[in-house]
């Protein structure tokens, strides 16, 4: 389903060449309208790839015909070279599908600094639009895969209409950055601020509260294509709430498949004074490699939330502060709580609540364990 | 050597009996005078140990009679309670030594959350006291060892006075948040002020730039103490070169003594706006899991470098990024430089250096590489 899940939609994932080994590492996704609007989320990274830099320009036309996306290279870092590699794809696209490359956006992931191998790519265009079809949802999401061990679909139903995504990214985990990718497709008739404003909210919410090792890459992509090919125009808010839906289960995905990891950790911060401040404090924890060893050791280690608590900005009082892990509350206001004996660390989803006891708001923000194979896998990659 | 090289101090490094296993947890350093002005500068964390906030309170007279440090704890999160017990350390020492607890600093450093066993600690302040001597430098800051494998100390002569220090530290790969401790002496005469400007801008130089996880501890603590016993009143400026030129002397002996890490790296950013964004621009790259995982398999992965300079808010655009690693410029204006292969990737010490080519300033910002031992030693501590 995937991709194509939506009507109007088609797509094909292909093995155009570009990584060794013959495995898919190319992806069309075509809309077929009546409706093409659309709009995307980009890395916040200042050093951004070309297909970034060149899908941000697409985009703020707010529509959009088609994506490419290939796996075996992230034309990251190519210089005016890598550039014009990624419009020449855009155009190659066009042609095959007669269409115009200004409505064609482009997503790459892979190593940073190398070009790509566009004798082998451009060929692999015509091939893939050849294989387009509404059954292409899977091999596309396939195609995308980098060290993902699985790929990565959802899709929700709304009120006569269907929301559906494909993402790669194999938690932070991965190496080469850990680009995100997500393409999510509906048949819902929404113009492109519509789109805008519901993926950024939706995206802030789930992709955005996934925060494995701090690193940010120079390719994160998440688009939002509509087709309106249901003749539905939705009720915002519940629209809204099924893209989100679609993203979180995205999100989860990534999570779960971060290679290396042995824990899937979720940062619960309550009794913040704002949003942003809970946000803010879980993401600090989450970064802590003190604490990721630590619940890698299964040792429920309250000392190192604090000390990560303590390095924000975010309303507290430090003998304020209470921390439950799994539900035991073993720092009570600020010192020793409950005997941290009790707390069971076996299982591999962790729940890490920290109680600011500043104001009624929260968030969750997750991450995962720090660990020697995430150290093997990332020390051992391009070399 | 260490901090009674300086005329007027007196130190002891006893075992109290606070570390199982009998060795040396408890140190104490007297200034005899006939000056007592200090200073200090403390962690930025706003969980702070019960130590840290006594100690600032101290501070702000500008005077110390002495030091009372432990390891085997560092009495952070342990509520009001912990705040006595390092209230009543400090009037155990000032009965000792019949002098004011108002002027008595102390630090402590350890696992966080547990209360310091106070029937071993204040016996063993007696202990010290009875032991304290011009030869005692040397068992004080081997007293203050957590997993530090050698003792770190320094000295430096000036115009007719000495600068003696001692510091613990094993990096930030030591367990505990790898509180930073030091105490740096002087025979000199200065004001309080003067003290407190020198120590903030020799640190700022130092300390602050070893950054080897990005954990700030709730414990860190520099204390500069001047006796005046040399009679000497030194140019600032030479007197400010000698305590940099310490602290320098410790925070290398700290980033050596990185316990779990293979490779010492010198971030060096140069071609920049303000000296603050090369600072921001170093210390970004050095947070970066996925280079220090790089640098560990010897794999000159400058993609990921610019990677970390592209999260900044430096001044800088992404088309005039250069980076070499030992020398090789291997990224040229923002894309691929010199060959890779000729970067000598295996002494011990690896320099990156970033050109922002943005303007003049510069700044180095030391770390290290994370290993499996590091994912090792950080999770299996407290357990």
């Amino acid at each position: 389903m995937s991709v194509t899940a939506p009507l109007g939609f088609r797509a094909a994932g292909i093995a155009a060449g570009i990584k060794a080994g013959g495995s898919r590492d190319l992806a069309l996704v075509v809309n077929d309208g009546p409706n093409r609007a659309a709009a995307g989320v980009f890395t916040a990274n200042r050093v951004k790839a070309a297909p970034v830099l060149w899908s941000q320009q697409v985009l703020r036309g707010g529509r959009l015909r088609a994506v490419v996306l290939n796996s075996g290279g992230a034309n990251a870092c190519t210089g005016p070279e890598g550039f014009q590699d990624t419009h020449a794809t855009a155009e190659k696209v066009a042609e095959v599908i007669e269409d115009s490359a200004g409505e064609i956006a482009v997503c790459s992931t892979g190593l940073i600094g190398e070009r790509l191998p566009m004798d082998d790519l451009l060929p692999g265009v015509e091939v893939a639009a050849a294989q387009l079809s509404r059954d292409g949802g899977l091999a596309a999401a396939d195609a995308i895969r980098t060290t993902d061990t699985v790929s990565k679909i959802s899709f929700k139903r709304g009120e006569g209409y269907m929301v559906g995504g494909m993402a790669k990214g194999a938690g932070m985990l991965a190496p080469g950055l850990a680009t995100m990718l997500s393409v999510i497709t509906t048949d819902a008739d929404l113009t492109a601020e519509e789109l805008d404003a519901v993926l950024r909210r939706a995206t802030a919410q789930t992709f955005e509260r996934l925060d494995t090792d701090g690193c940010m890459s120079t390719n994160d992509t998440v688009l939002l294509m509509s087709s309106g090919a249901s003749g539905i125009k939705p009720d915002i808010a519940e629209f809204e709430q099924k893209v989100t839906e679609v993203c979180a289960d995205l999100a989860r995905q990534l999570l779960v498949d971060a290679e290396g990891a042995s824990k899937a950790i979720a940062i619960e911060v309550v009794g913040a004074a704002s949003e942003d401040d809970a946000v803010k404090v879980g993401r600090s924890v989450a970064r802590s490699n003190l604490l990721k060893c630590a619940i890698h050791g299964e040792d429920p280690n309250w000392g190192r939330v604090l000390a990560a608590v303590g390095t924000t900005d975010a309303e507290f009082e430090p003998d304020r502060l209470n921390v439950a892990i799994n539900g035991i509350w073993i720092c009570r206001a600020g010192a020793v709580g409950d005997d941290r004996d009790k707390v069971d660390m076996r299982p591999r989803d962790v729940t890490i609540t920290v109680d600011l006891s500043a104001g009624p708001h929260t968030a969750t923000v997750h991450t995962t364990d720090l660990t020697a194979d995430y150290v093997h896998e990332n020390s051992a990659y391009s070399s």
